[in-house]
């Protein structure tokens, strides 16, 4: 029997756009009421469109959302879900001829797509393809992976193209699995993997009534290998969330994280409020 | 017996921001005398009004604090503690309103959360629970866990939502527990950090006289997982306590610091001075 | 027999420029609509001039391209490929005269030669030259060395002058191989870098119907050691590629990474779209 | 007997700040030659009295010098010595109050206090406490120990609060004891740390007479451990005896350095000169 | 017999300053054309007297040369040949005060010495010290060790006092020798570090006729150890070079490396085909 492969397999789902922007509140209090109304409706509306989403022609949400984001990073998140890396060039691009734009001074952004990692299934997949004599890397064996995953991704479509999660509150960092000198995520045995990623599922399903996780990848995309956004009404839940994952094995020993944004969702209804100065 | 969980018990209290601001001297200076008495006289009503907090609804002391940086990373600090994370947005929005805001640049700004680690007592709880034949991590258990500690945080209100401390210095720092190839605080056993934790409180016991210590936590919120803020009347004291802890084992081996931000109190009575350029 | 060399021969093609830019939609809204027409009409023109190259004196395509970049490290990338650093320098200083540039803020840039490592052939040139008495370094050796790679860089003469492929969509990042205390590419005995460069390019090879890869060396000449350009038309190749490829032995031990530009690619046809805020 | 401690004794003098500045030549070159005349005179005459000092009321010289720095890292450095960081502080408010700051963009700092690290005496101290039966940490233990730096206090204050030597040369550098994984200075015993401080030390006697050094301690006050500035007149000196010491074993194993800062003094009687672009 | 020395001796000459500088082409192009042909005269005038040096009074070449960069790390070059820093910071100063500053964005810069390391030398000289019954660091040594460098010193003169090479091409960079955890040059032996030398001065020697290297100590003057400046005709050679000696184990295993800045040499005479986008 071949060597198996050690990449597990992965469904990739919408496009993610995250935008971080200051905003020039100097500027924007220069201008007269009526204009700063005007550019906050145009703004509001755009946003509006987008929070709508567009199910077209394949039935993905395809939604934006607003949050104002608290300390000196930012003070507005963007984050964009859609159908393609070039529909977000797009996104980028439409805001940029809104006027309030010149209000805007993007200081970060992330880059990637929902991703399912299919730990679990794909040691079992790739012991019957072998098991039917391919061999990995071949045409047929593609052709056999392919066939397996197509079922997965049909029946986990609703997570593959989220709606974004209502709750008033969003977590968002970047993290890289370790490559260091002792200690290598990448050259760990795919079985050692799946049993870490496996008891780090289990602590994310105990705070799942609290917490609503999206996973993306963005590998070949962005600056970082995952990027990790959690929804939830009470903050304190991500504090705890993490803190108990940091003493899991995968976390303690591999994880790498770059920065935290925590911000507070803004719907459309309400941006005119916060143009004012006020959280609705 | 079950395994017990490595992770240690918490408390959190008060939400808490660091702003950090330089000051635009130039563009202040270029203001008629009038007005910048009038600023200066908003602002420094503005900031009575968050000193002296808001004890509504559960008396916690909600208040805000001015310091004077010294050094180039900033001018002026602003502490807030409030009762959520979107009070501490409504502050940093509200502050963005007044008329002094197009003259602070933000640096810098630290988001976290009063914390309390009960490293002592969690091995005490879980042996107890443990004990009653409950299993880690179940509902039987995390409700006699929470049990246990909601008599600790009745008992512990007035650490979790401190008034913030009248001191005349103020010692800011972030920190992290190193997650290293070889030396790693998050693979340790709960019984040795225990034990570690124990000896780096009892050195703070020491200087416990004339240094006011609020540890706040901020993994899922910011960038570092815990803040310092040191208050003392002599800041030789900061440099006493902190190099004595280097050569304690939790510190000398597990601890990764950020930046340090010292800084002088400026109470609101005396906010119209340093604006005409001296300290009180 | 003397001890053979452990440096790979390698040969050297174009010069390529990188250069990402900043668009300042703000100033450029702000022109009367006839003299945006006007920059975009002549910027166009330029670029479609850089598309079509210069192919003399020797034949190779001397092509540049634009590409509209997602995310906030820029708005802009355009990619040069030149028969000389000097050339490289003369586009520079040409677009910098163009009406243009005042609107262009170049956030990063990168300078690479087009590289072709000679791995496999390396060890039976050595090996040949060792045979016939030759010793390293010698004005003999080296002659026999350039005589018979002399051979080789004729017939590679399309892929080492490429002309920029036409693909959507361009992955670009640099990278390292490591130096650490323990892992170090460059103290690894050459036949076990070929064997290890070897299965890397199998698995480039499997995606070579999807992606187009060029690979640029810039040792000496910028930060990184090489630069790695991918062309696809459909984008999460560039994921999939990149994540298998992160578990073969020469990324996972010794690759380390710089920052991903992502981006699509954008005609001189269409630059006039891209001015008016849409992606053709 | 019980366990000594592991930390030094310390002796703490004048408080010291580092201003780095960038000089705006092209507004300053804008102003009118009797405007440019009027405020370098204004500056002069400051200078004049921080270099002066004040010896009030204990005999501490608390001095500035200004020093004129080579490179982009800034044009012009101020370091001031003064009896508190309030004062510090003041002298920052000062400072920008004058017409000169508008020109003066501060690119660095750097916040200190003079330091005596007592490692030949601290074990001499620590045994004979611990010889008449004295506990570490207790009150007893700490008034013993108050007691013998006291002595030592007092035969030192030169160099607690020194003046500022006259040499023409300025390098300063932050720097700390590295906390690695397999090599910490903080848990070297106490006498192993003592021999290489000793080592060390004897390099620095040999250029006694062609460098003078001033230690500053940072720990809790700035983002290093500790400051060194050398004084000299030929600054090839320098050069010399860090590249000495370099090798030794406490720098050569445990020394992690910041950035470096190399200037010429300016005397405030130079200063005009120093404005018209010349040095004296 | 004493232990011997672990520093290598080493031979000072000229005092060299890198200049970085952005072109502000925006501000340049909209300033009337005679106004910068006067501007570009002005400057052309100013580095030909630098370019043509001053040998007064030691007959040292005192030179200065500008270079046109590729890339976003700057436009302009100025390397600067001096016989004290002094000198240096006069330069500096004199450039400031030309028309021409406002348009120079200094980016970054390099302060440094010319540096001959004696590690073949050092060991006979000491030796032969030792048998004479000196002891290492008396004045006997060191005016023993001063004399037998003396006449190096001398020999060395067009090596330690170099005339800028008049090659097409620059490629400088800085590095320092890694002192890690495992891998530390300054705790190798010095015969050790002596034949890596040596090794490394072979690959050099090969490339002689093509490239021309001068070698800067900074270490106290800036914050990497040394610098390296090579000058060629055809670029490629630089990263042949810095490839093959990537191998050899002083460079695999203890070299890190800083920016690398690539650029094309530009003189007086054609400084004001430059100004007007061209390069001669």
């Amino acid at each position: 029997m071949p060597e198996l492969p050690q990449v597990p397999l992965t469904l990739e789902g919408s496009n993610v756009l995250h935008q971080i922007f200051r905003f020039d509140w100097t500027a924007w209090k220069e201008l007269p009421l009526d204009e700063r109304t005007a550019i906050s409706e145009e703004f509001s509306g755009l946003l509006a469109r987008w929070e709508g989403g567009n199910t077209e022609p394949n039935g993905h949400p395809n939604q934006s959302a607003l949050f104002s984001q608290i300390g000196h990073k930012g003070d507005l998140i963007l984050i964009h879900f859609r159908d393609s890396l070039e529909d977000l060039n797009r996104v980028e691009l439409e805001l940029a001829q809104t006027r309030l734009y010149p209000f805007l001074q993007q200081t970060s952004s992330y880059l990637s797509v929902v991703e399912l990692g299919l730990y679990e299934s794909s040691e079992k997949i790739y012991a019957q393809l072998a098991e039917k004599g391919l061999e990995p890397g071949t045409p047929e064996w593609n052709a056999g992976a392919g066939e397996a995953t197509a079922r997965t991704f049909a029946s986990l479509s609703s997570r593959l193209f989220p709606a974004i999660p209502p709750a008033k509150y969003l977590c968002f960092y970047p993290m890289d699995r370790k490559r260091g000198e002792q200690v290598n995520w990448y050259t760990e045995p795919m079985a050692d993997r799946r049993a870490m990623m496996h008891e780090h599922g289990l602590i994310g399903r105990r705070y799942a009534d609290h917490v609503r996780q999206i996973i993306t990848g963005s590998i070949g995309l962005d600056d970082w290998e995952w990027g990790v956004d959690l929804f939830a009404d009470d903050p304190i839940v991500f504090k705890k969330l993490i803190y108990e994952m940091r003493f899991d094995k995968v976390s303690a020993v591999y994880a790498s994280f770059g920065q935290f944004f925590l911000s507070v969702r803004v719907h459309a209804s309400n941006v005119n409020q916060w143009f004012d100065g006020t959280l609705a």
